[in-house]
């Protein structure tokens, strides 16, 4: 017995809609994918942010990416103490067992993460730095990011951090051993992309000038 | 300096062609997101799985849901240890800033996660149970489901204990104060549901009978 | 030994350019679809005309699409007559090996086989009734089809013929056990398309009005 | 009326997406092509397999490649006994009518239809010899390149009869007069290419040394 109660009726008729159109229209490929098992070519870390709308930006249909989303669409360093890791284990997921072929890691504009962790570690947010705050240790992830922003201009520094939360999850990625394996052996590729919501558009990481560049 | 590589020319392609249409025909309401934050209604947590369509299954545009995506849809306990809890974080953004009205745990069939849970606890998994298993540490989450489920007969344990991933989510969700409070107070509503993939069907849990009823 | 010579210079140079960059962004996707083998969600049978650009018109990467082009996209009656049937081996493989759940028939406008078609039915191509006419042969797969525009105005003749190389082809399937079967049990669905090839727009057969109607 | 139902969604949105880019930037070219006709320089004749992407490959636009497609890019010996041959009606319309100047078949590695024809001749596919069974009846073309290759170390067949499935084609596109006599008068040239689907390589057959070299 819990508190949990029915679906507001919009969505109950939106889902309606849905089964009516979309899934009948396409339940052979549904059928195939509950009876095969998933086969998705990407996995995709974004943001939980509402305006992040990963499969539509991408046009994928149901079964093309495993989407693991959380605050900032960040990667924690390899941990492996028993504790437990949602974000750590989805990685693990995706590589070891599913074998996908890209590994994006998505961040955005506007995120409220990002200011979040601005704040923190400008001295600007107390409550975030309380212990009990877990979006505060969360963001603790993306401290060593601020530091290499904080030199800049204040007006820089916030688009320069939502690059940094997808550097340094890039970089925490390459500290999972199966991940460093899988890449260096040509079996996964990383991807590092920045969408802007105001503009929709999309930067992506180029190594060769250790920068981002857009997407064309 | 990293090892990220720029995207497949097929995605870059899609994303031109999503700019071009879905964004171009909205870019007013993109704008406004951007501008005005994001003021989503509902949360939903869901798995990761690539065959889990949640905006498309509930017609969400942009802007709507705030998605936090795990193996299983899990919630862990309550637990202000000061660690990184990237779920516990993502529940406590939705409901203390975004002030979200709705919470839904969206469980689905087929789930890669309880079927290893399900392995695992029954001793057929020996190395989910390695400390260093990251998806067995999170799965651990999900032991107390499995208890319940446990005397079943054996052809009826998978779907229970996929119904159990709903439902210790829901539980755990109310030993959060600030779930808790929210609730107490009318100004959130949970709701447990669980996809059929293969039937593209919605049952969802009701209280007065404490299960799982269809959504009709 | 034989009369084949090197590929024209402008053909190698776009070669090496698509592996420095299509090919190399990826590579694992290529060797997963090389070592795992193909898993096409969709058949597409579609004109050889050059101007029918069938991966670019719905944004397929490579891996999705399993397609048989021929002339005017036409698929000949089931008969297993022990003879060489191209056209049937190719929908015996992609049905009853690859069990795709898609199967597509997608005509085009302007098509010259159905002109030739036309030519020849109404007795304006006597060259094509010849029995040495491999073309002529082939589109005698359209005859049926000739014979219900035969009493249209003739300026409607071309376009409601271009429409009969997708429904005759439709129909034809169905005469395949195996297609009919899979059919019949949800395991495959069939689909009917024209492309305008001036207007870049698509037409798709709805059974509920019995003709053809904007995919919007 | 027939069976055929509406696109799946994820189609029609790629397609609305490759309208509104890839089209409307290049509809002079489209209208064009719709008005005049196609002049396409080359003729290929490939495989159905869904990781063969000719046009990606030589990044063909649209209106450059007149694009045949069967299993196993096969060619059958010229046979003007009124049967439907939709190969060589593609191959008769693309020299006679169309006038190509080259004619390329490429043929690929970890090729289903080739390892079903060397199952077949080697006595381990009984399904495949039976009359009824259209892959294995259109695989019988490929049967005198299973014998050039039947002595070979068995670890090197397999190869060996991918390369004998462009021969093979090239030596019966001889056998038909107007494909010898355009290639005589110096107005078609053939070109044999194998594309190699991991290493994303491409060898093609150079009559000076009689065998298959790497394109370079």
């Amino acid at each position: 017995m819990n508190e949990a109660g029915p679906l507001p009726q919009y969505l109950v008729q939106r889902y309606h809609g849905w089964r009516a159109t979309a899934f009948l229209e396409n339940r052979v490929w549904y059928r195939r994918l509950a009876e095969d098992g998933q086969h998705p070519r990407a996995m995709v870390i974004a943001c939980c942010d509402s305006r992040v709308h990963v499969t539509s930006i991408f046009g994928a249909d149901t079964g093309e990416f495993f989407i693991h989303r959380n605050i900032a669409n960040l990667v924690p360093p390899y941990a492996p103490d028993g504790q437990q890791h949602g974000t750590s284990a989805a990685v693990e997921y995706a590589v070891n067992t599913l074998k996908v072929a890209h590994l994006v890691v998505l961040g955005h504009t506007n995120c409220g993460g990002v200011q979040g962790c601005h704040a923190m570690c400008s001295g600007h947010a107390p409550a975030l730095e309380e212990k009990t705050s877990f979006v505060g240790r969360w963001m603790d992830i993306l401290r060593p990011g601020y530091e290499r922003v904080a030199g800049l201009p204040p007006e820089r520094q916030i688009r320069a951090l939502e690059h940094q939360a997808v550097l340094v999850s890039l970089e925490n990625l390459l500290t999972f051993p199966f991940v460093k394996n899988a890449v260096a052996s040509g079996d996964l590729s990383l991807h590092g992309v920045l969408h802007d919501i105001a503009e929709g558009t999309l930067q992506q990481y180029d190594n060769q000038v250790d920068g981002f560049v857009p997407v064309v």
